[in-house]
């Protein structure tokens, strides 16, 4: 399923992204792409880097609805570049050095540099996402880019959620839900909507696939937290305990907090309330964890949110190959080990 | 003209930004568009900072073209958005500490939360424009998108050749005025095509407007760098001099640095390749931009760009009370004191 659609996905941003022909801003845009290096040198294996995630759901849904890929393949280049319009500006929120294994494009180009191409990123994806106008009607070019652009609204609200919890000792797991559902849930919610409302009309599956989305968000975080402690290094390519050294609130964390009493209770606030965690600290952290069975709790919040999933995907009309297909997409969400 | 469209803009922004319910960014962004302090506590007079010189142009257009302003509203609500999306990136980008007489958003929350909200801010703009919906065919709707998304690449590619002017010792008149038709030209020429496209399908009326819009768009910028060097600072809100101090590339330092030479370049050299301009540094490059006749320059183009805009406008078949309208716009792009 991810290599399906490669050819629509990398026709449609190369569409999108010379848009940009002056020099420095898009050597940063392709480099975050991973496109080229950071002189500008193409890369062998173009658009190689990340799984393109988003573009595949969008372009599966229209697909698996019995619409046209191709169509939708504006709308998932558009999703492409506004997931990574939100990483490069992530990164200089949270002055990250590293990702996909490089340098960021902030710590390489500075704060400016890197602002104005996470802008340009989000204005090649509104761009794009209005180049369906060619394929749907005007209408529906209307409605995918309302879709689009909600989703990223919900997405800032749900960054804005994150940098205030930064500032507060303990958070609600309920809260914590709440808003992963709109940072990461909403764009990969809309993206199997897009496809959708590209294929189809029909309210009722609509709300189906809006169903099924939410879910599909939902396992994405939970896994990637699950992973951001417990994943294996060698896999995931990140320290396996990145998430603790940086003092990350993920869901087992939170569900600690909330769960903690007495001794761990105050050694977690105690560990979280330092700058930086050494190992001995991380070590600390991860038998707290295990104390209060954090792991059991991080999965079976998956295996509930899979099985919303899998009763969303039955209300679905869809043909046997698609069925099978979203539900391994379930089962790769929910039991991914990268 | 500037108080004709108001009320139509005020219902127009207040759709759009109450979009946004979670609390910390929607103050950022009402601090920033002047309706509230930064505690969040209402300004007796809401929306009254600023010129809202975009949305104006753009109900204008709309309105002189014989369509129904109203129907602008979201387009003209978007562009507000847009500007000052940028203008509170720009702030963080430049480290401005100070806008419209009061500390800039990032300087009072930082630069997390100021990013934040800028890409907030300009997310509620592609959301209003996409509102037009209601008010026009889809078709158009798609298209006044397009144009709005387009101008704002072109804002963002005119951020980027500035952020490399910086960078470079020298810079030639034609490339800076390149640049400033992106960075500031784009938005204001596309306000006004918004607004006729709005209006009217007539692809002869919407060239000429274009035309007007260009030439309006560099008598904004024209007439803003001769005020930031030469203008009264009790009328324009500036330290009078601090284009000079910021040493900010202005159009008449861009014209002395191509025109001067022998001592006169030299010092010009050195005096920009300092840190920081004293009093007396200041008082130089006054009278090197004196002796080479840099203010008498500036008012020659903005002299030949009125006649350009008069020209264009010529073009247009307009009732009469819009062509007085549009001629005192030109006059008063090109002469004001503020």
């Amino acid at each position: 399923m991810f290599d399906r659609y490669r050819e629509h996905l990398e026709a449609a941003l190369a569409d999108a992204v010379p848009a940009l022909q002056w020099h420095p801003v898009n050597i940063l845009l392709r480099y975050h792409l991973g496109w080229s290096d950071h002189d500008g040198v193409p890369s062998p294996t173009p658009a190689s880097q990340g799984k393109a995630l988003r573009p595949t759901l969008c372009m599966f849904a229209c697909d698996a609805l019995r619409g046209e890929p191709a169509h939708a393949a504006p709308a998932a280049a558009a999703l492409e570049l506004i997931h990574n319009f939100s990483l490069v500006h992530d990164d200089i929120q949270d002055q990250g050095l590293e990702r996909r294994h490089q340098p960021t494009v902030w710590a390489l180009w500075g704060t400016p540099r890197a602002l104005v191409a996470g802008d340009a990123m989000q204005s090649l994806g509104d761009l794009a996402i209005l180049h369906c106008d060619g394929a749907v009607a005007s209408d529906t070019a209307v409605r995918v880019s309302q879709l689009l652009t909600q989703s990223y609204v919900e997405m800032i609200e749900g960054q804005c959620r994150d940098l205030q919890f930064e500032q507060r000792e303990t958070i609600g797991t309920d809260e914590y839900l709440d808003m992963i559902a709109l940072k990461t849930g909403a764009l990969i919610r809309s993206s199997l909507v897009i496809g959708a409302t590209v294929a189809t009309h029909e309210a009722d599956t609509i709300d189906g696939v809006a169903r099924f989305g939410r879910a599909i968000g939902r396992l994405f975080q939970i896994r990637d937290d699950y992973l951001g402690i417990w994943g294996d290094e060698a896999i995931t390519g990140k320290s396996t305990d990145s998430d603790i050294v940086q003092r990350k609130k993920s869901y087992p964390i939170v569900y600690a907090f909330q769960q903690a009493d007495g001794a761990n209770r105050n050694e977690l606030l105690r560990l979280y309330s330092q700058e930086t965690l050494d190992e001995g600290n991380v070590d600390r952290v991860l038998d707290i964890l295990d104390d209060i069975g954090a792991a059991a709790q991080t999965d079976y919040l998956t295996e509930i949110t899979a099985q919303e999933a899998r009763a969303a995907l039955s209300t679905l009309e869809l043909p046997p190959w698609a069925a099978d297909d979203a539900g391994q997409l379930i089962d790769f969400m929910a039991y991914r080990l990268f």
